[in-house]
């Protein structure tokens, strides 16, 4: 690398604030053609540059999850590609948190009540405490999750791929021998990345060993868990209720039942709302130069072989 | 005391589960015309025998706030009386997390939609992260709250009568040197206990000092809050919303403006539900039992002088 400093593209620069969050890292901001890296805004694949010049050695992409840019043949093996995953984990285990407490506490049907009902709601509102909260999946969402947990007395089990022990967790369990943590665990928040071995992750069988009192959380992706099964253990008092901050199809279309269902919560995918996600790329896109320019492992490097 | 431990009387005893905690710690359950202790289990001051026998000289009250006692008369200066006072924090303190989270993130608006309304909400989610969260009346409820608002990023300014600096809290001021605080923060949470003092601690003058982006939470007592002023500030957008565990009239009559207000979130008093309030008071019993064989100072010891 020349001395002035990582030739880097920002492409589409609408406000000008990721090309200066890039110059404050020592980066040059310069035309795609001339560039070595390029820092895309925009978490629209079809929006991409079909041909990339071949001086392009990097590219960082907005998104965490880039199930979509997979599917669209954008990313290319000629190149690093780097997602944004983890990049939001801190606002996204914070919604985690909000479904899950509203859930365990009732909050829909003291919002759906117009008079006074503490005699039949009061015995039927839960607590965190003491309770054994699964994170299927356990990555930077989990890690950013489990804190808040333990501040409330919850203890986290971590199910990831590796059964690398997660800071925190009471237990780590490797996802391949995590059969049992469906029914030990008191509530269930699904924060996997999608790929096709997590496609379906939450179907009939799995739902069937949660416990009648537990909440299903899914901030991760809406295919991650099979509706039409969810639908039935909702129906059938199988488990608590869900909370959905993404869903499947999504969007969710008009007049699907989980619109009205009295035992689901659903919020439009704004577990990373707008006023947290600029701050989060920046920070992340400047982490990865500083990584670039020292020669050390970039975040987020997507592997085409898993997917994510 | 006699050797063969504390004499303390039970009533109503309707299930043997306060007698067994007293009895777990040594105490002899006896009628009371032969106590030195009466544990009262109801949290209804009409059922409360017009006069004790002298040889009471401790009650313990199942309540955490006591202002319905002093009302009826049952309080007196001939012996000592302990309230419930801090013993259910913890779930109090989970409940007003649950409120504020999902005021700041809408969840009403979400739960309230039939239709995917990504891109309207998303750009008015918020985020604790980063926010300056004001507890007012920073006793047990902040030491259980600050934790969890400290694992969110958020910072704690603890308001409390003396200034003495609370555990985790960013910055402690003074109740008579707090006026500032109203402007500085980003939500305020009340939990104070009812007083002579707190009666519409939250009023018109306050409210406008708060920002319009902010969330007011009371899980103390309704009155500490003038609901007219609420309303008031929620119709102008003087805040961003008030998210209620106890209201003024309570219970709040059907009909009332804040059932409905799509500023607001109403739950029936339900922050110390069942689930977490007959352990919790089993516990402090225990604790106090064993306080009072050591001759140590007692939790929640009432104060006439200043009503709690």
């Amino acid at each position: 690398m020349s001395r002035r400093g990582l030739r880097i593209a920002v492409a589409p620069d609408t406000d000008g604030r990721v090309a200066a969050a890039a110059r404050g890292e020592g980066a040059e901001v310069v035309p795609l053609d001339q560039a070595e890296a390029l820092a895309w805004t925009v978490s629209d694949p079809a929006r991409f540059p079909t041909e990339l010049p071949d001086g392009v050695r990097w590219v960082q992409l907005p998104s965490a999850g880039v199930e979509a840019w997979f599917a669209a043949g954008t990313i290319d093996a000629a190149r690093v590609w780097t997602s944004a995953a983890g990049a939001y984990a801190a606002p996204v285990a914070e919604h985690a948190l909000m479904l899950l407490l509203a859930g365990v506490r009732r909050l829909p049907e003291s919002l759906a009540a117009d008079t006074w009902r503490k005699t039949e709601l009061r015995p039927r509102v839960g607590t965190l405490a003491g309770a054994r909260v699964a994170i299927i999946g356990a990555g930077g969402i989990a890690r950013a999750l489990i804190p808040s947990l333990t501040a409330l007395g919850a203890d986290a089990i971590a199910v990831n791929r590796s059964g690398r022990p997660v800071p925190g967790a009471a237990r780590t369990v490797a996802a391949d021998a995590a059969e049992d943590v469906w029914s030990a665990a008191d509530h269930v928040v699904i924060a996997a990345p999608q790929t096709a071995q997590t496609h379906h992750l939450v179907g009939g069988r799995r739902l069937a060993r949660m416990k009648s009192t537990a909440w299903l959380v899914n901030v991760a992706r809406g295919t991650l868990v099979d509706t039409d099964a969810l639908l039935h253990a909702l129906d059938t008092g199988g488990i608590a209720g869900a909370a959905l901050d993404v869903t499947d199809p999504e969007p969710l279309p008009d007049g699907h039942p989980l619109w009205t269902h009295p035992r689901a919560i659903v919020t439009p995918h704004v577990a990373n709302p707008t006023a947290t996600l600029a701050a989060a790329l920046d920070t992340r896109l400047a982490e990865n130069i500083r990584r670039y320019r020292d020669g050390a492992a970039l975040l987020g490097v997507v592997d085409a072989a898993v997917g994510y």
